[in-house]
């Protein structure tokens, strides 16, 4: 008999399922993918930020994934008021908000300025009353380097620090708002891996964390070399240097429950992939999400703390009441192999998932309720 | 009238015509694109290892572009002899040898382990008593990271540090071979700057330098946002971060006699940049290359200095002798702006050049000698 695990209500704390055609393709794919609850990013065209729209797209994923719980939030941007947010908070409509800093990744053309958080002070203080969640991208926007421009910012912001000069920010957020609860998305290098311990310093056992960061799957296994020529593997933030695979591995095997499993699967046509210019950002691993972050724990012979950063600690840090869950069934991974496919076609979307043709060895099953 | 600025006997010290249909097509573009001298890569399939092989390659390129002359080289692989270069080298046949690092960049899994040069010592000596240049691609090998290794090497290699890590390969090279004439190819980081700074730190005023490196068009405008997405912008070695960028202009600009160009241009079809895996590595300059560096110099108020860098010192370095040119024709640039295209379609073959769509400020002319 194979191996298994029981893995509990596996979560996803970021999940990009789009809209329309693409909406339906890649919403099928969340329970076969190994997750029962799923955080729905809000980056919409356009973006999500009102009650009924919310309510709305939320009822269009439940018709789609029925076993799935899903999780909404809006779209931080100057629309939102604090009135609107403690309704919707109240009303459970939302269970937090995301800050996309302006132009850093996909239709995020509308977020906010990481300069000039103190615009939205008044919002997160109704989501601190309220105990929603902040969801950081944690990225400076890089410094616009077109053709023709000889200068450059003295701050020099590039894709590869983009990360770490944002980390003054959320050190700043949790000063002035310490309890709110903030999740600094994907984070992709080892100074944000360091911030995540020196903010949880004090933390007690037992006791939880206020501030977490959400680790992907695909970042645990990429480095730039990896995109490099392979665009399939391009996502914001891009994937770093080994020492800080290195570090996000550690993070993530590390038993620390600041560090909780996002998949930011972020799916794009392929079409939209194989470009020479402009290709979109996003790695999509929703089909075999836990599978892609299983095989990383058993080959470092931690499968035994697996439950730990997909279930156990995330569903602590967003409280999770599980007699409200849409379905009481449990993932349970079992050991055997298969293969990811090359591409999956579907409603005549082609899309390419994250390591195509590569065998991973731990599958997905559920036990019934 | 346009103000014009006469640059000499132009030279591109590092050029890819490839062969078959595509060295048809991008061979034209030679002399369009500003250059009387070009310095041919071997980088053939099969490499070019062979006096017969090079004189024929060099016969196929004169009959395409009978106004340019072609410097050609042998790929260095364990098939040279000494015996069969210094006959080479005696025939007038080559101007250098290139050195590529095994799996690199396009064409080059038939080369040399950078921590091994020592089994090409004699093919270096022979080189050094006959004045042959010794072309590197100056870069360590990337750590092969497959998936489902757990381990890395210690040296963590990667495409941002591949070149300072074979920087101390250069050092002992020199040090080894004093009288070798050496270039350092599309050198990329401010570390490889500050080498050739040091390796010419005892040059006196007139001297010629044993070591140089050459320079991109491309580099001169790119950094790692720019192909981060981009496709068309990929290249090895990759572009790197803002700081690097300008320690390669401000070497371009520095009217040090060790900085010369050289384009690296590098063709391939629309359809091998356009992938969501496997994108070949280069970037297409050739039919604009000495406008594209104006416009770099023009930027910086530098246009005077031009002619320095496309042309005097890498002629000297190179010991051009004047009198055996295939053409006295003198390139002219005259300010007068034109638009690269999108796309340039051929004999079947589509291309898209640098920095497609956008207007630079400098034409080609030719004088008629």
């Amino acid at each position: 008999m194979s191996e298994e695990i029981e893995l509990g209500y596996t979560a996803d704390y970021h999940v990009h399922l789009r809209q329309g055609k693409m909406m339906e393709v890649v919403t099928k794919s969340v329970t076969p993918g190994g997750v029962s609850i799923a955080y729905i990013m809000p980056n919409l065209s356009p973006p999500i930020t009102d009650i009924d729209r919310v309510v709305e797209y939320k009822a269009s994923l439940e018709a789609i994934s029925p076993k799935t719980t899903f999780l909404m939030s809006f779209y931080l941007c100057k629309e939102l008021t604090p009135e609107l947010v403690e309704k919707a908070a109240k009303m459970g409509a939302i269970q937090g908000i995301k800050c996309y800093p302006a132009g850093v990744t996909t239709n995020s053309t509308d977020g906010v300025d990481p300069n000039d958080f103190s615009a939205f002070y008044p919002i997160f203080k109704v989501m601190e009353d309220n105990d929603l969640v902040l969801n950081l991208h944690g990225e400076k926007p890089s410094v616009s380097k077109k053709h023709g421009e000889s200068h450059e910012s003295s701050e020099d912001i590039h894709v590869l620090n983009a990360e770490p000069k944002f980390l003054p920010a959320l050190f700043k957020l949790h000063s002035d708002f310490p309890n709110l609860r903030i999740v600094l998305e994907h984070c992709t290098t080892k100074e944000a891996i360091e911030a995540m311990h020196k903010l949880n310093s004090d933390l007690k056992a037992g006791e939880q964390p206020k501030v977490v960061a959400s680790i992907t799957a695909h970042h645990l296994y990429l480095t730039i070399d990896d995109w490099a020529g392979n665009p399939i593997n391009f996502c914001k933030p891009v994937a770093k240097l080994p020492e800080d695979k290195r570090a996000l591995i550690g993070a993530a095997l590390s038993g620390k429950p600041y560090f909780i499993f996002g998949s930011d699967s972020a799916p794009h046509e392929l079409s939209k992939k194989s470009l020479h210019i402009g290709v979109c950002a996003g790695v999509y691993t929703q089909p075999y999400a836990i599978s892609y972050v299983a095989e990383v724990f058993h080959q470092y012979g931690q499968i035994g703390k697996l439950k730990n950063f997909v279930s156990t600690f995330g569903n602590a840090f967003y409280s999770i009441d599980e007699s409200k869950l849409k379905s009481k069934d449990k993932c349970v991974i079992v050991k055997k192999e298969f293969k990811v496919p090359e591409v999956l076609i579907d409603n005549n979307i082609t899309i390419a998932p994250f390591l195509p043709g590569s065998t991973l060895q731990w599958s997905v099953e559920w036990t019934s309720s």
